[in-house]
């Protein structure tokens, strides 16, 4: 003990040096990567979550006590003193810090001395980082849920006040059957819904605590995993120490995949908006302020924003199936490949909540060409309805079918508002329920604010900082 | 009308020649793919979905009506020879069916005359491979559930019988800290149970019926779909009809993404098997009836069975990516490229069902070598127990790590058992709890056994074929 | 000896049963996967690769003679009769053989005796499917090339024919500049011609002999590698018998990657046929024979081939990255994660060969609408060229298109002939050079031919049989 | 002309705000993304390409000229004055720039007034943008052919000193026959050898110019496009301008894909290191300042570069298929969403030099432990010499192998430098030839430099700066 208390006094001379080691300044470059600018984003979950386990240490009863009740106070005020410089934009972390786990536990040594090289005990970098994604993801969930309903709202909007305009419906991008501009936008918003589903599954598979794993096998201290979890606002932890650290890769993986869902949906709508905004269909008039020109040509309104949503819909996918690739083949434990899989999480999830928000926008501003829209209409859509009343008729649909093939010549233009109308069964163009979907995105919106407020208060009675109306958070 | 029967007379004559219309021949091979073998992965589904429709056409009231009482009855007494055929193994897809929907169709018409023609009213193909899709996923979902959960009791009781075995817990694949074969095994065993957790959820996702979306846009037909919709036996419906055709492509990349998981979980497990049985480490040995010989070297017994599970999770990943790039960029609508994501999902739930038994069986016949595992221990495993001593001995644990990393040669071997049991907190290899685990699984079990007999029962009902016990389905 | 002599009896008796050792049936099924079925497109390499070790065997002097001179001829009369088996469509794999190369051995010893058990003599399966797979890859290599140059061919016939025929140019999908159907067309053609220029790369890369290198650690006995590299009609040789090995996955990766070039080229080729083919456009007619129709809607005729190719652009691409994904972060020497590249590449190979055959009819089929093309022509794709008049009259350019920006309503249509014709630089709608392309296509067409007579040559010398002109080997 | 003139004097006063138009400022930060970041390793390129469009449009003749031969010089110094800037690191983009083409173009009409407003006369950014990743692509990919084979004769050395060192090796992680250092890491030199000639393929590609396409239409001026092609010093150019742009992604797709091979050879090495630095192995020492510590665990040093390489591939094969995915399915001619493919090029590219360069590093400094790879031999190591030996006496080799696996308790450990050097036949352990290997390498030097001094060349007699020795461009 004595010959470690003189270590102790010479590294408070030299720093964190021995922490890192005496490495080769390129490799701590390569291996920083561009966690340096990534963990900005994590650095007040990593303030939540040491204010967390420093509460803990400070209540591990008997000799074992490494932080008192008043240290811990010290530390916490040191924690919020942190937050406060994250939050002025002032924070950063050095090529010697790495990350932000040794940035906070620096900038506490400096702040604390000897208090600061204590609050290490009993938990690894490992843990820290597991944890700090873990809030991370749930901040972000929350806030992709709430601009993927705000989308959704969007659309039902726009499928309401055009509900019964008739629009060609296509397969194959062919002309097939009289369709709505209502069917067509609520089929959008109930994408969406689904997406939203899967956020939530994800939203679930994240809200445990891995914190207290250490290295992923636990330590000879009797730590209190389950009051870290609480005081973090987690619903569960993972129980398995191993496992907890094992985890890692995959949550990222299962929110990815969940991304991945809205971006399908977002990729297939900004298609149909490109396609539907040529002048060859008309059907939709892009706002001018979300289109951009050419350089060189001056006529030029181009729906650059759409085919960007549509090519980061495979930069999103991408950076599941990269996740999921790191993840692969691994031993049990934690390795350093799992750092690679902070950029695709951190930037995917930023992806696609840029997605979300811009299409939002613009959908707002869509104008409908209701002329462009009829004139769409020959007389071959409506060639299965003919079928259909052959067969009212008594003949066998598939000879119904036949003869109309074989007469598409005699096929008149039916009255579309007649045609759309016609369709009558359960959410058909003539059997919308726009209220039942609207109540639906109702309910994920009052989930939304309350899973806020549970997970804000948890951060406002650990820290003691108000904490803010979520604004976005852009990942340079 | 009168044309239109003899179009009737005509194409009974012809056939269904003109459903397909003259296509080339090469054109013809081409667009069927490997439907023709696939396809009769469903043809159970198929002939369900008939029935269900069939019914419901029997009961649209009014002039309306296509399908009578008594001919509903002989087309369901068609419907069952058919999936009688289908279970002797004599059913074949012709290069002409293309498709099983047509199979079944053409059978129908072979044996019902005109009434086979009738059973097309109202619906499309998109809409019965979308159907057959859900129903097929539904009782495969059960069985990956109940299968990956064997999967999770055979590890539990292997970390159950093995609790306290030291076994040397490792980060970077380097000696790490003392753990023991029960938190190894528990640690993959909790991983399963996540990866069930994604199974349900991708359950409950497909748990929906899109039948009578027709080809996207309903029809002109008073049909009833939420009746088809509970004579299947499922809890929902899509409502909007266009988003049942483009939830196709969405759901089966749902479900992959859950099947990835649990590859994932499989694909860690198979790695540490395979270098914990190198002779170099020895901790477990292979089972010799799960390792193959090599045609050259008579001493070897390799474990290609662990390399495949590897190598086939990047398979099923790859499936998971390739539907979604599929999807992508499509405009709303049917278009052809769905038919793309039938392999991934039926090969990709095979290859994973396979993968989780085989390894079901080979972790069962696991031997585990007491006195390798403890040969694995050396003094430095032990060196962040002696920081934490020091920890509690007053020093901060940055200045203990420090001394203990600058006299590493100074570690003495600890008793390994003690190590291990000295880490009590919640979860770690001295905090087992496996009987919670084992009751998650049995309420998952449960869970499959009520979901198949709901199933089971809706299909017994309408068709009137007595349901198997669930074998396997395989896909050659 | 005396006590190998006495295996050899009993093992003589006992058939091969102990070449794959008493594996669990369900393993067995499990390891062979769906190599049962793939391997027969192995089958005639196996045989080439076969004979070409027997006659190098023939020739290692002195006493270590395995196989006489007398005996190399029985052995390669029995693998041409395998050869012809082969051909006739009769040759199966069974469960048991688990694989086409101890098929062939079983078939042999069948045949010869204690000569079929003398064959695998200083070789391994490893190196057995790697020689195949080059020889396969060889082949097919030379097939893609030859079906690439002619769908190149098609669209260069399509480009002259109409090579002055407007057509409005597109960026963003939206209207841009004044065009032509022969821009177009060579385009397309252009890309091809890049597309097989990968194909050769990877051809060379293929064409390298990995024989010779046994489990990847070469053999105690003076084997003669450049002898069985030159029989096969290699052009060279891997000579690091431990990279040789290593070499399978990457090879097939390189392979794949070609191929996923020429599928990119062809799925743009197919986007904009569907596209130009709605009846928006009507451009292009696609030929009635390749497109399919709708089981409900009597008027349709959709680009079924067309969207099936854009689909399958996803699966090999995806082929390309699972083969990638398998090999990365394997270690050195052969694992059986390597099985799982052969159906990437088979199937992705004959998937992207089927895809180049059926557009390439499709293009040679499709009808342009020039009173449709002209119709597309709004004044204000002229806006570019207009701004240049004013760059010639001396305004800055940039002042140019400022001007014409705000004065669009001001432009007029100018004849779309003479704007077309008006660009005369190089290779623009006006200074086409197809003769150029024409004659590169002719260049690579001779390099197949020459290379196909060298391959075959060997072949034919080797073994006796005459090789049949190349026909498509399809995969089940 | 004279209304031009009026909005050339209005425009001179607004700027170029209406070259990007009023687009929403949300929507402008969205369309930039991370350009204003990545572009600026595309400045030098702009410039240089600049400068060629500027030299060309002096030089067309007639009353079309453009720029005459001192305006020509003005641009030209101004140019070469960014260059400065951009060297000394205080260039930057800003919002309003959106990207290196308008930064460049505002920044010459802010020196040159109108001349500036001229030079973007007969192009488009799509061009630009287009010439810019060629010449970034040529440069970089001299760096990686040049690193590459410093790696593969680092590996090359460890060979040549380790030549005859005994290594057991090993196929499916299992001990399979006796091998060398030498024969292990000369396997990894030569792949190296096969990476590079897909990065010389890549180069081919890529080493065409497609300035002149303008937006893929080409524009109604003489311009000369080979002119530019030679004063920029390509080999090449692309002729067809429409597919000049189409080639946009592709080329990326088959850089990355050359990329590809070289991480998955690194990957390979990485594992291979992994696994054999392990105490349980201890074949190799890695150099402790290219390891990092743990925060918890002060005896740790692990191979944190290594994990970091291995799933650095998975980034690289992401980024290829991420590139691929983006263009598949696009219609002909430029899409916005060709911008998205530009961050897996750059990254891609500096990921895999990163990584290359860093493991070239450590393979310099590596240990080899001979007595930690004696221990490794066992007998049955020597199983298949056995079997083969027994051959040489008359055995079939089929009974030898059965007879040597009944009896493998007898075998011997041989004299492992013994049967390591009794491989003489081609290349195995006793056959190497590292002089034609190292001759190989010298033969890519000399390609690599006289390549740049081609290029660099050409730079400097256009632009008249003195192109630097090259230095590593980070992105950061």
């Amino acid at each position: 003990v004595k010959a470690a208390r003189r270590t102790q006094h010479k590294t408070a001379r030299e720093g964190r040096k021995t922490i890192v080691g005496r490495i080769d300044p390129e490799v701590l470059r390569f291996t920083a990567g561009k966690d340096r600018v990534l963990d900005i984003a994590l650095a007040e979950a990593e303030c939540f979550a040491t204010a967390a386990h420093a509460t803990m240490l400070s209540r591990i009863g008997g000799k074992a006590t490494v932080v008192t009740e008043g240290q811990k106070k010290r530390i916490i005020r040191a924690l919020a003193g942190i937050v406060r410089e994250v939050r002025s934009g002032s924070f950063r972390i050095s090529q010697n810090d790495q990350d932000i786990h040794l940035a906070v536990e620096r900038r506490l040594t400096r702040k604390l001395g000897d208090l600061g090289r204590r609050i290490h005990t009993a938990r690894s970098r490992n843990d820290q980082v597991a944890v700090d994604l873990r809030l991370y993801g749930k901040e972000q969930l929350l806030c992709v849920m709430d601009e993927t309903l705000e989308l959704g709202r969007a659309l039902l909007k726009l499928a309401r006040r055009h509900a019964a305009v008739p629009m060609v419906g296509r397969t194959h991008m062919q002309p097939a059957m009289p369709s709505s501009v209502g069917l067509w936008a609520s089929a959008h918003a109930e994408s969406l819904r689904d997406d939203i589903s899967m956020q939530r599954s994800a939203y679930d598979f994240n809200d445990r605590c891995p914190l207290g794993s250490a290295a992923g096998y636990g330590v000879a201290l009797n730590i209190d995993r389950r009051l870290t979890a609480r005081l973090l606002g987690f619903r569960g932890l993972h129980e398995n120490v191993l496992y907890a650290g094992n985890a890692r890769g995959k949550c990222e993986t299962v929110i990815l995949s969940a991304l991945s869902q809205v971006m399908l949906s977002l990729s297939r709508l900004s298609e149909d908006l490109i396609l539907y905004s040529t002048p060859e269909f008309g059907y939709f008039v892009l706002p001018p302020e979300y289109c951009t020109g050419s350089s060189i040509m001056p006529q030029k309104s181009n729906p650059d924003v759409l085919e960007l949503i549509r090519a980061k819909t495979t930069r999103v996918l991408g950076y599941a199936s990269t996740a999921a690739g790191i993840v692969k083949g691994l031993t049990s434990g934690y390795g350093r490949d799992l750092q690679e899989t902070k950029e695709p999480f951190i930037d995917g999830m930023q992806t696609a909540r840029a997605c979300v928000r811009i299409l939002t926008a613009l959908v707002k501003e869509i104008n409908v060409d209701k002329k462009a829209l009829l004139a769409g209409f020959r007389p071959e859509v409506f060639a299965a309805d003919r079928a259909l009343e052959l067969v009212g008729e008594g003949v066998p649909f598939r000879d119904a079918y036949n003869h109309v093939k074989k007469h598409l010549g005699e096929l008149e233009k039916v009255d579309y508002r007649r045609a759309v109308v016609s369709r009558t069964h359960l959410r058909t163009q003539g059997g919308m329920n726009f209220d039942e979907s609207a109540a639906h995105f109702r309910g994920i919106k009052t989930f939304v604010s309350r899973e806020r407020k549970r997970y804000y208060g948890s951060v406002r009675r650990l820290l003691g900082v108000e904490y803010p109306a979520p604004r976005e958070r852009e990942v340079t």
